[in-house]
Order: C-alpha cells, then sequence, then structure tokens
C-alpha cells in the first residue's frame, strides 16, 4: 500500500483509473487514504504513482490486504472478470473488507457480487455515478447505492470525499436500478430534443431562438440547455460515449424483461443508438444522436 | 366596445376566454384597453362582463370597429370558423387590423390567415403560449411569434401585458413551428418520465427516493420536477388536457410529414396517447401517461 496514510486512512484498492476512476482515486489520495491501483493499461495509473500510489499487476494483487476495494471498469464483462476472474478480487479479498463497484452494470450482477461478498465474509455495495468526467474532477457526482445499510454507513465517509449527492437506495442492485432509471430519463429525452432541433431547423426556425423561446418552460430540461447547443454546432466530442450509453440501454431493457414491463421509449432509442454505433458513432458523444435527423 | 378605455388604449376584439383566454383578457382591460368579446358558451365571459367588457354574439360582430382582434380557442377547425365562417372575423375585420391567434395550431393554417389578412388590408400574427392556466392568470406566459415584424411590434406592448418571454420567429406560421418544437420535446419527456418511474417501482425501490437522486443530474426536467411527483400521488388532473396535447403532436406529425421529416419519438408519444384517449382519459392531464405502464 503507497502514499502516506493518515490516522484513519484506509488501505484502499482502486481498481480502473480511467476519466472517472482516476480523479476519484485522486480525492480518495487527497484525503489521506493509501492507494493501491490496478488498471489494464499501465499508463493510466501514471498520475496516481507519481502522487505515491502502489501499482498493483492484477486485482487480486490490489485487493489482498485492502479494507476497502473499488472498481471503476467498463461493461458487466470487465465487472465479472475483475471480481470473478482467476486472478479478480474474490481470490484474496479479506474478511471484512468492503467492495464498492462504481461502474454502471448490471443489477444482477450486482446482486451476485453481493451474495459472494457475503459468503467471503465481505459486504458489496453497488455505487454507479452520474456528473460525469466533470463531476469526477470536481468530485461532485452524484451516487446512487445499494447493498447492506451498514457497509454503506461505513463507506459513506469515503463516497463524500468523491461526490455530493449521495442517496442510499436499499439491498444489493438498488444502486444499478436507479442508474437504470436515470439513463431511462436520458435516453427519451435525447430524442425529443433531436426531433425538436430537426423540426425546427426544417421548417426554417433559427434554432438558437427556438431554445431562448422554449428552455425556460414545460420543455425544459438538462438535455436541452447542455447538449442542443454543441448539436447544432455540430459538436458531437464525447461528454459521454454512445457505447457506454448503448451498453446501459441495453441493461435496462433486459432488466425490465425481466420484471414483465415494456419500455418502447427506450427500445426506440435503443434502436437508434445501435443505428449510430453500426455506422462509425460508437466513439462520439450520446448527442450525436442527432445525426441520424440530419 | 366597452370598460373604460383610457388614452393610448386600443379597441380590442377577444374571442375565445376559457381558462387561458379568459384571464388573459382581463390583464388587458386592467391595463385600459376596451374589450368587446365572444365566447361560445356565453356564461364563460361573465367575469368579464362584469368588468365592463362589451358581449358579441359572433366573431364578426366583435371584430367589428376593433384595431386589434386577439383568439384563443379550441383545435384548428375552431380557428378555421372564427376567421373564416360565415359570422368570422375576416366578414368584419376593418383595414389596419391587427390580427392576433393565441391558440396553438396548424403553422399552414397561420399562412393561410395571415395570406388572407393581407389581402384585406390587414395584418396577421401567430402567438402561440406556453405556460399553462397559472402562466395566463400570473401573466408570465412565454409566446413564439410569427408574422410581418412591423405588426409584432405593433403589439409588443399587449403582448407585454400577459406574458414575459415574448420571441419574434419569422414569417407567419413561425410561432406555430417553435410551439410544435416545445411540444415534441415534451412529449418523449413524458414518456422517458414515465418508464423510468415505472422501471423504478417494478425493480422495488422507492421512487420518491429515486427522484432526489436522479432530478439534479443529466436526467433532470421540468417534466421529472412537476410531473413525475403527481404520477406517483395518481393524481392525473389536468394541467394540460390529453386531449390537446393529442392535437398538437397531430399537428406536428402532419407538418413533419410535408417538410420531409421523420419523427418516431412524437409518433409513439402520439400512439400511447392515441390508446390513452380511446380508453377515456382524454380529459386529463398529460402525466395520465404514465396510466399506460401501470
Amino acid at each position: 500500500m503507497g502514499g502516506i496514510r493518515m490516522k484513519n486512512g484506509k488501505k484502499i484498492a482502486f481498481i480502473g483509473a480511467g476519466v472517472m476512476g482516476g480523479p476519484m482515486a485522486g480525492h480518495l489520495m487527497d484525503a489521506g487514504h493509501s492507494l493501491t491501483v490496478y488498471t489494464r493499461t499501465r499508463e493510466k495509473a501514471e498520475a496516481l504513482n507519481q502522487k505515491g500510489a502502489r501499482w498493483a499487476a492484477s486485482p487480486a494483487e490490489a485487493a489482498d490486504g485492502a479494507e476497502v476495494i473499488m472498481t471503476m471498469v467498463g461493461y458487466p464483462k470487465d465487472v465479472e472478470e475483475v471480481y470473478f476472474g482467476e486472478r479478480g478480487i474474490f481470490s484474496t479479498a479479506g474478511s471484512g473488507a468492503v467492495l464498492i463497484d462504481f461502474t454502471t452494470s448490471s443489477p444482477q450482477l450486482a446482486v451476485r457480487i453481493a451474495e459472494q461478498a457475503e459468503s467471503a465474509g465481505c459486504s458489496a455495495v453497488d455505487a454507479p455515478v452520474s456528473g460525469g468526467d466533470v463531476g469526477a474532477r470536481n468530485a461532485t457526482l452524484s451516487i446512487m447505492c445499494g447493498g447492506p445499510e451498514k457497509a454503506f454507513s461505513e463507506i459513506l465517509p469515503l463516497l463524500e470525499k468523491v461526490g455530493q449527492n449521495i442517496v442510499y437506495h436499499g439491498p444489493a442492485g438498488s444502486g444499478q436500478h436507479v442508474k437504470m432509471s436515470n439513463q431511462v430519463v436520458i435516453a427519451t429525452s435525447m430524442i425529443g430534443v433531436c426531433e425538436a432541433l430537426a423540426y425546427a431547423v426544417k421548417s426554417g426556425l433559427d434554432p438558437e431562438l427556438v431554445l431562448k423561446s422554449i428552455s425556460a418552460g414545460a420543455a425544459g430540461s438538462w438535455t436541452l440547455s447542455n447538449l442542443a447547443p454543441r448539436m447544432l454546432k455540430g459538436d458531437f466530442a464525447p461528454g459521454f460515449y454512445i457505447k457506454h450509453f448503448l451498453k446501459d440501454l441495453r441493461i435496462a431493457l433486459d432488466e425490465s424483461k425481466a420484471l414483465g414491463l415494456e419500455l418502447p421509449g427506450v427500445a426506440l432509442a435503443e434502436r437508434m443508438y445501435t443505428t449510430l454505433a453500426e455506422t462509425g458513432s460508437e466513439d462520439e458523444g450520446t448527442q450525436a444522436l442527432y445525426k441520424l435527423y440530419l
């Protein structure tokens, strides 16, 4: 375990230090916790290593001896590998450790992790975040938590170092379910904003003036205020990647199917984003949905 | 023309004094303008009559001698009747009069009215509003305007008595097009909010807590903040009627078809609201879309 550990500082393993995990891990080190970090691509851990974090060659090595084990990876298959793989967290996680998965992932997988954690004498909290890279850098993420309430209380001081709007929602998988609700709202909201702009442009209006007329009223939304201007500029740079959003929408559809619930709005969004991904836009931002209307 | 007309007061005809038109006409009288009012149901004009407005037995009678003729009725067919009918506005409107249609109606009809107005020596402004009955009562409506810019400038002081966010968007029909853009955003936003709540409830979450987690972030919208709580309470009382929203969505689809534009999100909303209307919910509020997910 590297870094200068302060009194009450925790021994933390952080697995996955990309655009989100990197700054989050940094805030925890700044707060006096000692970090061991594992990333698939070693260079991504460089900044944390320079701050004094110790490098580990596998999730198992990172988790060995850690009091708190945090993960922020890409897809459910990565989460599965990192926890259940041959050199995964569960091969070394010590009794009493708390496992926190920040990845937006499958609620059912969160339940499996929680069950495995329990049988290993650990506890697991699913804690997906929203707020993007800006929220990660500014430690203003919203964090949606599920798992044993005792474990949540124990790690809350750590979560407060990386986020602001931190809500406990219930048993394992609850945090992931809330994040799915969040993505469901965003998906259809994006369709509406694209259709309104496309309609405005096609009917000969000045779309900037249209935004002035409609943004403050009943049509107002974060998407309209923040992404519509980028759409109009043709700025499709990723704030949030289409490939990741598509992963989320597919989880939401799988879960809703399991719950016997039809979500035609999400299904429409999933079809549209699939078309985009198949035509080379998977590494663009979600606002590139607008391209389908051009 | 009834009421005490002040210096610079205008002779205004107001046609359609329901939940929206009634308060709007009242604000104009309070500002010292003299009003003649026509409503299909005479009782609806009662409050204005008591304030000193003169009653007229037809749109033609109301429009006769008026400097400004305002309409706020229900459907495009009502607009058509009120302007082009046998006892309609165009049978008496005097040269130089300015015609203002506040109804959310067809952009193509707005263009027809503008052309007829021009050939009668008048001018017409399409000026649909948003902000609902609360906005009408508090004179805080957003007003989206199309028509000759000169006519718009002339009536702007009157519009300022009933609204706040008043934007001129271009030639006849532009106001209606902007209002359609507004409704397009709202339609899909409503689907997303319903699907997120239904998903949250079905997955066992406390939906109030979910709103706490997601309302302040990228999923945030007027719909989520204002209508989701009503959905959860089963409060489907009309702020905005489904039957009127459905009218708007059909206009948006007709117009987009004419523009060669596909709007799958709006098309989905139109199908869902049609189902609701056909099952007896047409006089409920737009948030009753949530019933389809219960």
